[in-house]
């Protein structure tokens, strides 16, 4: 049988009640599993509302970390359902771990409940972006590790590209450093040791690319730190919004035809960012997940557990 | 008589065929009298084409700084049409330098030729981004400076505000430090420092915004360091690019229409990003400009000129 996806029910800005119809949909739609984690009497009220108790696991953990809580402090508790989710994975007791919680408490619980892949200095997050070609490029780090070392970021190359392949399927998919400026040498004190780094690894290394390069679909995996990652990631959400407002704007389409393509770029669609270099599975959602968005991230995570993303890091 | 505009003549990828032209509409269409720095017998001969021998002057530059040059190398060079342009505006013989040339050599040059404004540790590049409430928002440092210091990226926060009152209109400009989470506390070790500094300066400190704010108006002035904020320009002029592909691509709007909007985002219109934080004006046009930007340039240079936008920093 396989083992559950193990669901952070107190995670997001919405709680119980949109994570746990999420956790029923997954499993009574996609056939998927998922184990509860959660303060016990407000979780079963909510499975009971959808008349899931024999469905459903729940395990109690009687604290939830506050939105806002930063990472490290966050994983001194070890009574949240955070804390106690990642662990229930770590000790093999489910097959991947999911949260819409704040994305530094969840990296600093995984990282302890979990523990990192052998070899592995920080963990990664991944988002796949669509591209104007109908690809996607995967972008890593998209807000794990804020300060990490040029070393850091090359391991970041071959986590990225590690999962280009399980999850795109790219069978040898080509990286870039991103940059401010395409030719070598170009770029801050961290880019220029790591494109070093990067280009001595076995990888498909295409050089530097630009900010205008994340959704052009020209590599593969766009590798960056976590802090210009997180700021690039949030501005392809709101830049492409905007153009599509301009264009409402200008009244030159109707709202809802441009519905569809705004549809492309928002959280809600993606599902979420996988966090690399974990020995589990873990997908993070966003903080604004409602049920849909929880549901297509627990199928996610489901998916991805059976496959090797970390990989041995030189 | 206004000093003139100096234009680096042989800056950019199409060389003197488009500043020359650039050169000659600005004083012919508005009245901006236009100084070319590079190699005297190709500008002169493009000057002659135009039948413009008595409207624009002449400087003699024997080298030509070539776009792919790393900054610092670049200042070495005293033959230079960025060297030599930037003296005659050190001098006091130009009102504002204008080049098209790289990024970095620009920056380089005009610290070496031009000097710092009094108290400044480093120049930031300013660019004015549309937002869709018709507003507009100023990011700095767009590129002019990869590894500032805390100090510097508080500096720049001044600098902004200066510009955007200046340029903008805006009495009391709100501020916005780019980081990846609203909270205080959040951010890498660059941004929570610069945070605290910002906090204590005579400004309207509005804290921490995030990507999805770049385009959306939330601040007047928006503050980063030259890294991130090099990569967020260009990823703002992708992400328009791609959003917009993807309304035609769906067949919903005319790409006619749709170019009219792009334009927005074009760094052919915005002309050029200031330079801020020396004792003279500098416009960075985009490489790939054609004569009409250079125009546009040469014309917001010469209203620049004129305005306090660097101020005393404390």
């Amino acid at each position: 049988m396989t083992p559950p996806v193990v669901l952070d029910a107190m995670g997001g800005d919405h709680g119980p009640a949109e994570t746990v119809a999420g956790a029923v949909a997954a499993w009574r739609g996609h056939g998927v599993p998922v184990l509860l984690v959660g303060d016990r009497e407000r979780v079963e009220s909510e499975v009971r509302r959808h008349g899931a108790g024999g469905e459903i696991g729940v395990v109690h953990a009687s604290d939830a970390v506050p939105m806002a809580e930063p990472g490290a402090a966050a994983s001194t508790l070890t009574a949240t359902s955070l804390a106690v989710g990642c662990e229930l994975v770590g000790r093999g007791e489910g097959g991947a771990f999911v949260s819409a919680g704040s994305t530094g408490a969840v990296v600093s619980c995984a990282v302890r409940g979990i523990g990192r892949a052998g070899g592995v200095l920080r963990p990664a997050l991944a988002v796949a972006l669509p591209s104007l070609r109908g690809g996607a490029s995967v972008l890593v780090d998209a807000g794990a590790t804020a300060d990490p070392s040029p070393a850091m970021v090359a391991q970041f190359a071959l986590l990225g590209a590690g999962y280009a392949r399980a999850v795109l399927g790219r069978t040898d998919p080509s990286v870039g450093l991103l940059s401010i400026g395409s030719e070598p040498g170009k770029g801050n004190r961290l880019t220029r040791r790591a494109a070093e780094l990067i280009a001595a690894l076995p990888l498909r290394f295409h050089g530097n690319v630009e900010g205008h390069d994340v959704l052009a679909g020209t590599v593969d995996v766009i590798v960056t730190d976590g802090f210009t990652g997180n700021v690039v990631l949030k501005n392809v959400e709101g830049c492409v919004r905007t153009a599509l407002g301009m264009v409402a704007e200008a009244g030159i389409a109707s709202p809802e035809r441009l519905a569809e393509v705004a549809r492309r770029y928002d959280p809600e669609t993606h599902g979420g960012a996988a966090l690399l270099g974990l020995r589990g599975t873990v997908v993070v959602a966003h903080g604004s997940s409602r049920a849909a968005t929880i549901t297509r991230a627990c199928v996610v995570a489901s998916a991805l557990a059976g496959q090797a993303v970390a990989e041995p890091v030189p």
